[in-house]
């Protein structure tokens, strides 16, 4: 319980390293990992394609891997009653999930079922809620080469990419944000090899965590991959939980009290737009407090509500996360007077550029407000983890 | 029939002309217009708001506004039958449609309805598919300002925006882009003035016409003030015309000519998403020699394949446009070489940026690939209509 596992809860049988396949100049994975074992693939009906759950292969960005009612739970079956009955409600949807590997097959599909029939939301496609999003890393890069459309609740399958050159690839699926997963599986062309989560190597190896609101939780990212914890994650090639909670990211005590058994390289705090400014002043202190005594050399990240996009025009849109903020930076001012250590803040001012149009609905980002976002966090993260 | 008219086909009662209200710096509309007759507005039960019909205040985006089978229609009825059924009945869909006007109302509403029940797509939300848009202007420049959410097929309705600042503004609401507009009504304050749309002084009335897919129909935008033409337009502070047919933007000589009769300031033809090379090759200089025939000094622009996503990796989805575009180019330079004046051609390579998360699905943008298609198609429509 509490450790941050990123291999798969089952065991598997390990079989001969793979070796031979490209390296990378940037830091990011050893591009070598364990095979998974082929006796765990279930061939299809027509035997052209084994399938591997995921299960199997290593799922990544759960911050607990033991003590789960649900594998793709994020928190553990203790925090039932413990956290808020909606935190826990939420804690179902497999936000920010993913499961990495290598393969040499010429195609990679997914099938998968989810938890709850409501497969999209007015704002946000069923691709976002609901679907898979696969990535492939290319020269150190991680580029996007296919979505799963998601169409029911149970029993989804789609082929994400087909064609895909010769040789050893690695790929990160990202699961659905704002459903809950109940199980998902990889095929590959039957004869391939597919490998077990290839890992960071030791100093990459802990993950980020950012607990906060809807918008963390990925509303409205129109595939998984366009959230922001995802966009960052796969620039700065670390792990990453995803602890956002649709209306519900309040830094509310028993769910720091959870994270803060977490040995993670960094806590991003980005909880505001679920708070009001009473809220955010009575409890920022608290939880540093309670953050820093349990992880004394941990950075944490106090994030700005985002600039809700009406505020250009409406002095009341622009009043009430200014108001936000301005508790948010006292706070985080007492706290550096009171000598805490290795506590950070990220402004709003460049999370939706200027021109009105990084939203879907003032609150929620698009795409555009994603990408933007990640632009305007990632190098702050990027100084406050280079920092010993 | 025939006719670009961006007015209401509504004769409505004009009034004294609005004044005193803001004006623009840049080329812009006439911030003066007509006021709505306040005898078509409807009061609401509760008597709070007056509720004006679109086709009273003048609707922007439609080719025709006369001899139409919906007044929402995109093509006139007499194209049923001679054009292909899909594309007549994708002509529907209210792509591009918008209504402008002024108000001092301290709120705005919206309540509309639509032609089909489904309402959203899986890789597009209902705010894009069947949703409305309003954007406000401030300072000569378009903000978004409010999303409608459609939630079912009749009896839409929102509050997009309220605690307005005081004074006339001029605001513009889009239709939704991949449903039929049955109705639309705007809501204002009781009391409140609401004028005709105030057009773009004589210089710039023409509107600019893009024929194309479902790209340029707007797949897949978050909301319809995000499809790329309507971007443009906003931009360019021009009327726009959005003929983009899912599926079916493919330079069919019925289609040519119908719009050779419009009176536009430049057509861009952006078909090639749903030809293929040999298509293009057969179809392209036939649709020039046909528009320039009818409109001797109009531009026409001619627009490459998107960048199909997957083609950073895979090989056989780069091939698949850049073949496409070979023929489009191949066909433009032949024209160019037959004397064709005032024909334009505008290469994919910056629509979808480097980083290949521009779309939801490979093929249709993102939010985030519409805004880049705008950055790399809006000035090269600025030079060409700005060339005598």
């Amino acid at each position: 319980m509490g450790s941050v596992a990123l291999r798969a809860i089952v065991l598997i049988a390990m079989t001969t390293p793979f070796v031979g396949c490209q390296t990378f100049s940037r830091p990011g994975p050893v591009a070598q990992a364990p095979r998974v074992d082929a006796a765990r693939g279930m061939a299809s009906a027509d035997g052209k394609t084994t399938w591997y759950d995921a299960l199997d292969i290593g799922v990544e960005g759960r911050g607990w891997s033991e003590g789960l009612k649900h594998s793709y739970d994020r928190f553990p079956a203790e925090a039932e009653g413990k956290i808020p009955d909606p935190v826990w409600n939420l804690s179902h949807h497999s936000a920010g999930i993913n499961v990495r590997f290598m393969t040499d097959s010429p195609s990679v599909s997914v099938r998968w079922s989810l938890r709850e029939d409501r497969i999209a939301m007015p704002h946000m496609p069923a691709t976002g809620v609901s679907g898979v999003d696969l990535y492939v890393k290319h020269e150190g890069r991680w580029g996007w080469i296919g979505t799963g459309f998601p169409e029911k609740k149970e029993g989804n399958e789609a082929v994400l990419a087909s064609g895909l050159p010769a040789g050893m690839h690695e790929y990160r699926m990202y699961f659905p944000l704002y459903n809950g997963t109940e199980k998902l599986e990889i095929g590959i062309a039957q004869g391939s090899t597919i490998t077990t989560n290839p890992g960071y190597g030791a100093r990459y190896e802990k993950p980020m965590l950012f607990w906060g609101s809807s918008i963390l939780h990925g509303a409205c990212a129109s595939r998984p991959g366009m959230a922001y914890p995802s966009i960052i994650g796969r620039r700065m090639e670390r792990p990453v939980i995803n602890l956002g909670f649709s209306g519900n990211g309040r830094m509310d005590p028993p769910i720091v009290e959870l994270i803060s058994r977490l040995d993670v390289s960094v806590y991003v705090i980005d909880c505001c737009p679920n708070m009001d400014p009473a809220l955010i002043t009575e409890r920022t202190e608290p939880l540093v407090k309670t953050l820093r005594a349990a992880r004394p050399d941990t950075p944490i990240v106090l994030v700005e509500n985002v600039p809700y996009e009406k505020g250009w025009f409406l002095d009341a849109s622009k009043d009430s996360y200014v108001k936000k903020n301005e508790a948010l930076h006292a706070a985080y001012t007492r706290l550096r007077n009171g000598g805490v250590r290795r506590l950070y803040y990220i402004p709003c001012d460049e999370f939706f550029g200027d021109d009105h149009d990084a939203t879907v609905d003032g609150v929620h980002p698009n795409d555009i407000g994603f990408l933007r976002m990640a632009d305007a966090i990632e190098p702050s993260l990027r100084r406050v983890l280079s920092r010993k």
